[in-house]
């Protein structure tokens, strides 16, 4: 008879879904679930998250109950209180004690985090970060940001938000980011900064082949690289710069972090043209002795669609002490 | 009858001189020396180093002997092996042995590391950095060097070589670097960096205060600083390019790690000018989130002269488990 496994219960909180699931403490998904998140306000989207715990747990499948939930959660996010700070991309404005009322409707331990906090601590712990004590996780999506582990562990910062690298810029003069700063990241190499050129620049390139994907949900960064394989003049504009930008950015984290690994995930770095790219810049550019200490630029071994879970599933097993 | 307590031996080794002293557990200097360093080539150099410490332990002093020693070295360190690797202001250009030299010499333990490194370790230990668990030590003097604390631990990087902040860009088109980046914070913010281009620019300002400073040793970074304050415009020119750079530098430094204190120490930082001026760079330019988690940019409460030994000691008494 197969013994059956201890699990976790796994939260990935999204701008536009909410996926539940059941892992082992070897990272198997025995099962998940995509439900809608609601978007209208504050208490809604919290609700949605709690009917859909509620919803998932009543699936009849696993022989045992859950251990643990753990939550992984778009921006900004106190792990210590389990209090749910702010997001920019779901309507809260305002602290939502989550740990406290996940607690007391589940009766079960919870933990919650900052999304790419939990995304970084699977890599620790389950993908490639597993064989290093110094790496970077570089999620690049919709938007961008770095979870740094440094000596073994997560690098969180006084505040917990530790690794908006999105927001930093090696371009004091460039162009102005909704922010604040100038020459941010996120604008010019993210998988949102790409599209937006694309659209913003196609009057200049009226002939380009990325013209006949304007519908919603047509123009993808990899549609874009391809493009640009293919010798178009606004996608080569487009992802040229995104490659410099951001490779010359990879070279300052390089220089100041000193990691043996960079392990990349998120939307745009699943189809590798752009690891390859930065793989290619950073050989160029770094210094002897930065590159040298770099192992490599590589892809997550962990699923894209999974790595939340897992990182959720992170948080849970260590809420109750097993990791 | 007073306690004699416990010391250890710490050498400060820099470009120009090796700094020898008695440090005590609280970090009490009870007799340092200066020793001049040679620097004309790889075997002088090590010598002078051995021959510093055999004069120093020389000396009647101490009721006890030391415990340990600590070396702080500049260049790259492999401070697991005991190796220093390579400087590039002194002529060590292949790895020695250092720590196996020293320990057959003087029969005590022996531990090395990078001076910058040391000198993070005596703020985590000695200095205000004893209250935080994530903060940064900004080192600008010749150059410019930064040591990172995160979770309450030295940030080493693979290579032992993290934290150089001053080979880091936030100007990707800007000027070429010996080092084959460009932009680099040192040539335009570090005290080296300064004084350079108040040199290459007085021909365009010919009226400048400063060019009553130009024998060897009378033009400091201080005094570029003063005249900056009393309108001259080749001072405020490379100042208020140096304040700019370096601020929006230490603000993605921030974004990206999100540290509660910012300890400057090195000898632009002495007089308080360039604090004050970063301060108020960061508190007008950064994210309110990000600047509302800094407590402050302050100066080492450390002597200056001081730091160097208080660093090797630290990495002495670390050698012997009594820390």
């Amino acid at each position: 008879m197969q013994e059956v496994k201890p699990v976790v219960l796994g939260v990935d909180v999204g701008a536009t879904k909410i996926l539940v699931g059941y892992i082992d403490s070897d990272g198997t998904v025995p099962l998940s679930r995509r439900y809608t998140i609601e978007r209208s306000n504050r208490v809604s989207t919290i609700a949605s998250i709690k009917t859909a715990i509620t919803d998932f747990l009543e699936i009849p499948c696993c022989a045992q109950s859950p251990q643990a939930i753990g939550v992984g959660l778009p921006g900004l996010v106190d792990a210590i209180t389990g209090t749910w700070m702010q997001a920019t991309n779901l309507p809260i404005t305002s602290p939502v004690d989550l740990t406290a009322q996940l607690r007391e409707n589940f009766k079960l331990p919870v933990a919650i985090d900052n999304d790419v906090h939990a995304a970084t601590l699977a890599e620790l712990h389950l993908g490639s970060g597993c064989k290093t004590r110094d790496f970077i996780y570089l999620n690049v999506g919709t938007g961008i940001s770095a979870g740094l582990v440094c000596n073994g562990q997560l690098v969180r910062g006084a505040n917990n938000c530790a690794g908006e690298f999105g927001h930093t810029s090696v371009d004091m003069n460039g162009v102005a980011c909704e922010c604040g700063s100038h020459g941010c990241l996120e604008p010019i190499a993210s998988g949102g900064g790409i599209l937006a050129q694309v659209r913003a620049l196609l009057p200049e390139f009226p002939t380009s082949y990325l013209r006949n994907f304007l519908k919603p949900d047509q123009l993808t960064a990899s549609l874009v690289f391809q493009a640009a394989d293919n010798g178009d003049p606004l996608a080569i504009e487009v992802s040229e710069r995104a490659i410099k930008t951001l490779g010359f950015a990879l070279i300052n984290l390089i220089v100041l972090l000193n990691p043996s690994l960079i392990i990349c995930g998120g939307g745009v770095m699943v189809d590798g043209w752009m690891i390859k790219q930065l793989d290619n810049y950073i050989a160029v550019h770094a210094l002897p002795f930065v590159y040298q200490s770099l192992q490599g630029i590589v892809l997550s071994t962990l699923k894209a669609d999974q790595v939340g879970l897992l990182g959720a599933s992170i948080l849970a097993w260590k809420s109750i002490g097993k990791i």
